[in-house]
């Protein structure tokens, strides 16, 4: 098992990877790591080893980088680990860098898995149901998708969720404007058909924005532009709920008492909404387990995303997914 | 100030409706009625006057009637409603009936204004921020639009939020999966340069689905298919969570004694995120102020909606709108 990590990409670089790898090392001494970065700072905290390796890099990819100029500055810590993933037979890389830059050298370093023009940007979503995650894509790695891409997301996702979850024949929708199968864009109207007729995958028509939100929905397929959208809105509309109710217990006294009793209850909706959990956004489609994690993430979050890359690994989703692929091929 | 009210659409038909409108007759005086449905059980409740007249139909709607067929379907309450709005030349019509017999009802036979080949509904949406609305249009009259379409919501819109909220030159922003220029749907790039060197409106460029959502945006402009998906999202997240807080509160006895202590918040989160103020979704770009509330309207949400046509009607909204389109293509 053999992990690349990115020491220095997200916003807290080195103070959110530091303590995350090292927690990972004891969670898992099987796995062999190989971690670019600033060699001087590493080396005080690491010991290489033949599980430990350290790749220097000079540069750090800024998070706004243009996606194309980061795939050229090869001394940047991003761009070490690609390297060093590919001259090593890696599996795995994690990185809390630029999206843009890290779509960029999977998609041309790290290349596509045969069958697949467009990968997909999934990640698990917590639902209202405490515990029970839906499996979203693509969430933003395209701006354009064919009726073919969502046919792929689909079959992807699908293995991707029976992998982590166990669920077999997991539930597949479409994200569209309405639930009868009429309504769609053009693109959706285009794409029903093919997920209609693909034996591989378990698809139960169209849904509606709330619907995942619900927990309704195992695998969401949707465009990028779209899933980008509903990432965005699902997010966005959960935190500022989140603020409204931490100012509605700052009102008065009152309210103060109140949530010294309620805090339990509080805890708990926080618990089940919790992104930090989720373990990093994957991109579905090449060659290996690309995991991405939010560039402010912190060690705990960043953990979960090693964990994650670890896990993946283990249950040889890469391997699935071609096999999944060539079956709808060959059908 | 003539105003048409499909008493019998919706869940709840004359139950929601007859409350509604005795409310409303006491508020506007001057307001003349026309009210479309069952003529026996309207003529129980209503004196016909010089300025209330019933329309008695045959039939009702359902609200998962085909759009199309509804238009033939004459004895309806909502067709009886549409003639009895175009033989007396009206200038509202409310319905809490089946949208897309609403729509086709209004694009076909109320017409639509000149240069608008495809209205958007719009409705002001709860924000973050108490008493603070975004308006978003299209939010799913279309499954497909065009960059023209787009321009005309931006100039649609923000006539509508200028009459509703006493804002001159309010912000707009166009739905993307990024705030960059370069970013958006092709849809989106090919309609950022139109909105950009449109000298009538306000335009800030591409905003995130969690912008609006904060109470970044006067003016959010996306095609109906997006807008809807967003729409959704946003109502699902914000229901679920109020949900989890719910069952957060009930969790145990301490936290149901922490309830009774924070009460006044939880009620300022709701009255904050209140849908039933609202007034109703508008169908932009018809000749006439046409209104159509949720289909499970209770009195209180049909009556704001009630309300809000009156006042529509009495700021000229539609001339207005006339007006500002007559600017753009003269210019």
């Amino acid at each position: 098992m053999k992990i690349v990590v990115d020491m220095m990409g997200g916003d807290h670089g080195l103070n959110t990877t530091i303590p995350a790898v090292k927690e990972f090392v004891k969670l898992h001494p099987d796995a062999e790591l190989f971690l670019a970065g600033d060699a001087e700072s590493l080396k005080k905290e690491f010991t290489e080893s033949d599980k430990l390796h350290i790749f220097p890099s000079e540069t750090v990819l800024p998070m706004d980088v243009d996606p194309m100029r980061a795939l050229k500055d090869k001394k940047s810590s991003l761009m070490v680990g690609v390297q060093a993933y590919l001259d090593n037979g890696c599996e795995a890389i994690v990185s809390a860098g630029s999206t843009g830059a890290v779509l960029s050298a999977a998609v041309f370093k790290i290349k596509r898995i045969e069958g697949i023009s467009r990968p997909g940007l999934v990640t698990p979503m917590p639902t209202g149901i405490k515990g029970k995650y839906c499996v979203a894509l693509d969430l933003g790695a395209n701006n354009a998708n064919s009726k073919e891409d969502l046919l792929n997301f689909a079959i992807m996702g699908s293995i991707y969720y029976s992998v982590r979850y166990g669920k077999e024949n997991p539930e597949v929708y479409l994200l569209s404007n309405g639930t009868e199968e009429e309504k769609g864009s053009p693109l959706n109207k285009e794409a029903f058909p093919l997920l209609k007729d693909c034996k591989v995958i378990n698809f139960k028509g169209n849904c509606e924005g709330r619907d995942p939100v619900y927990g309704k929905v195992d695998v969401l397929v949707t465009d990028g532009y779209s899933g980008n959208v509903f990432l965005k809105t699902m997010e966005g509309t959960a935190k500022m709920m989140g603020n409204l109710m931490k100012k509605g217990f700052k009102k008065n006294l009152f309210t103060k008492i109140g949530y010294l009793f309620a805090k339990s209850g509080v805890a708990e909706i926080k618990e089940t909404m919790d992104y930090k959990n989720v373990g990093g956004a994957m991109l579905l489609g090449v060659n290996g387990v690309v995991l991405k994690t939010h560039g402010n993430s912190e060690a705990k979050t960043f953990l979960s995303t090693l964990n994650n890359a670890y896990d993946l690994v283990s249950f040889d989703l890469i391997n699935k997914i071609k096999k999944g692929l060539k079956n709808v091929q060959t059908n």
